[in-house]
């Protein structure tokens, strides 16, 4: 297939970063799903000073210094959030919202999440919640569903759901000027605990309750688990050998999501590892 | 010990450096042995582009920003080889000669040494052949010994042993003015075999044989197993898990002499780490 890339990268942090610089100088076929100012952690970070070779630089100084990079090796960022990864045997498909992209090889730079789930929210994934609103938009036809949006995309994806569901609520996490169709109806309320029996029933907030089918949670990342399903975890990281091999073959992890310390210098260094591994992988599975 | 470090830090790569700065960001009491080059493998290199943040650089140009870096840090390199490291339980002994250094924990970053060991190096190692000549000379008093030196500093060595031993050959391997003393006898030979009983009786060059009691091999870098007696390698390579740990407590490792990839980066990620381990290490066994 013409579209399958050797590798996609997920994550524009500086273990995205540092992996896509290694396979496109390897010459390998890649993509890399981020965002255009690279990582929060980095643009947020006042003052950096052990990151090896810049002394006392900011992290926009930094991140200026990452992007210049990229860029005279030609390597742009798709500004996408990718929502799950399925591994189909000797390639990856993975999901934005209504696209579709295949690769053959992947690699895990998505960082770390800090934000806890909702009561409720792990014992009715599958069942009730979710983390694609657009990709499981069909199973709510003419349904109640609510959206629980942490930043200003999710808004779209609450757009695409209530054309089909009957009634969509929108309870956002942020303060902002909401962009949604008349028909959504905003909620401002702290979500307490998704409850049911067999599968999502209702949602309860600190003020009241709501009866709802679906309840998505978009955040600004989900877990490395629910994003590639059967990938193996191991207290709350990526599980990775020392080549950042994940369990699953030809996925690769590196970065904050494989675990601590929590540091730019160690996640560039694994993108690195992970980056040459994933070029390993696929020179050894060439089909001539 | 009022002189007792609490990290020494062994080689000045982009390894040692990373943990170095690392480490001094913590407040550690830090001691660095290395060359005032940095190294080698970071000045020879004619262009890096892997280097997340600085695209097209000369490895003289990386090592004046490393050295920028280390020195607003007021980190000053020792410019001695560490012979031999002895762990002592809670605290470890690093000779340089003459001297003797102490440390609670060491940073093992000594890169990767590509000298093939001589025929027989191996097998008489402790029984006439050794690394350090001015560690065992006493042993030679009045005997033949041997000194094949792969740089200047082994001529410092080899004037040193000769004033005990009866006779000293001296076997450069490489090219320029000797500095050695007048009773020294210089021979220009490739060293193809150490030969002897239970111990070494005579070393074969290309030409002759010599007879001699000892052969001191004095290269640019020795194996980490022969500088840490003890340390557990794997494959050629320093064993260590996830956090850099070897397996003697205290004792951590990073860099080419830990495992391939052999890259910059990924040598610098895993100073970081080893660095974070050994302070970790430090203030878990803290005596107040
Ligand atoms: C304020 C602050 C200051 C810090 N200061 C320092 C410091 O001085 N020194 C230091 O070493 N470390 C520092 N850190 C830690 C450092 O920021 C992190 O360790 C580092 O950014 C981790 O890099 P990463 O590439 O693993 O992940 P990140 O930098 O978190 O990047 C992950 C990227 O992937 C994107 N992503 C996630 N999911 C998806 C998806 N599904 N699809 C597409 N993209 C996705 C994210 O949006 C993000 O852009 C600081 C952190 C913070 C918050
Ligand atoms: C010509 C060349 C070009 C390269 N180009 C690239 C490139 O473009 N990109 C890339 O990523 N990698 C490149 N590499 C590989 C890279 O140089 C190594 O992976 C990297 O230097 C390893 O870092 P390190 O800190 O582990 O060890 P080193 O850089 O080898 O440093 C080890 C230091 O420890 C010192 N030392 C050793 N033993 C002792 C002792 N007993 N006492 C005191 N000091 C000691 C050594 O003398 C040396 O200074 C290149 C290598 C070469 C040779």
């Amino acid at each position: 297939m013409e579209n399958r890339y050797d590798i996609a990268i997920i994550g524009s942090g500086p273990a995205g970063l540092s992996a896509a610089i290694n396979a496109r100088i390897r010459n390998k076929n890649i993509i890399l799903f981020g965002y255009k100012d690279l990582s929060n952690k980095l643009v947020k970070a006042s003052k950096i000073n052990n990151y090896l070779g810049f002394y006392d630089i900011t992290g926009e100084q930094l991140k200026n210094n990452f992007q210049k990079h990229i860029e005279k090796l030609n390597i742009n960022i798709i500004n996408e959030r990718i929502n799950e990864i399925y591994s189909m045997g000797d390639y990856f498909s993975l999901m934005v919202n209504e696209k579709c992209y295949e690769a053959r090889s992947i690699i895990i730079a998505t960082g770390i999440e800090y934000t806890k789930p909702i009561k409720g929210e792990d014992e009715f994934l599958g069942r009730g919640v979710g983390y694609c609103a657009t990709c499981d938009a069909p199973l709510y036809r003419d349904k109640t569903v609510t959206v629980i949006g942490y930043n200003k995309e999710a808004e779209e994806e609450a757009n695409y759901v209530s054309e089909l569901a009957s009634k969509l609520y929108y309870i956002p996490m942020y303060e902002e000027n909401y962009n949604l169709r008349k028909d959504i109806v905003v909620i401002k309320d702290k979500p307490l605990e998704i409850l049911g029996d067999n599968k999502v029933g209702k949602l309860k907030l600190k003020s009241k309750e709501i009866y709802t089918d679906g309840v998505f949670v978009l955040k600004d990342s989900i877990s490395p688990a629910q994003l590639v399903p059967g990938l193996l975890m191991e207290e709350g990281h990526i599980k990775v050998d020392r080549s950042m091999k994940t369990n699953i073959k030809g996925c690769f992890a590196a970065g904050d999501c494989v675990g601590k310390p929590y540091q730019y210098m160690k996640a560039a260094g694994e993108g690195l590892i992970a980056a040459l591994s994933a070029v390993t992988y696929i020179d050894i599975n060439k089909i001539y």
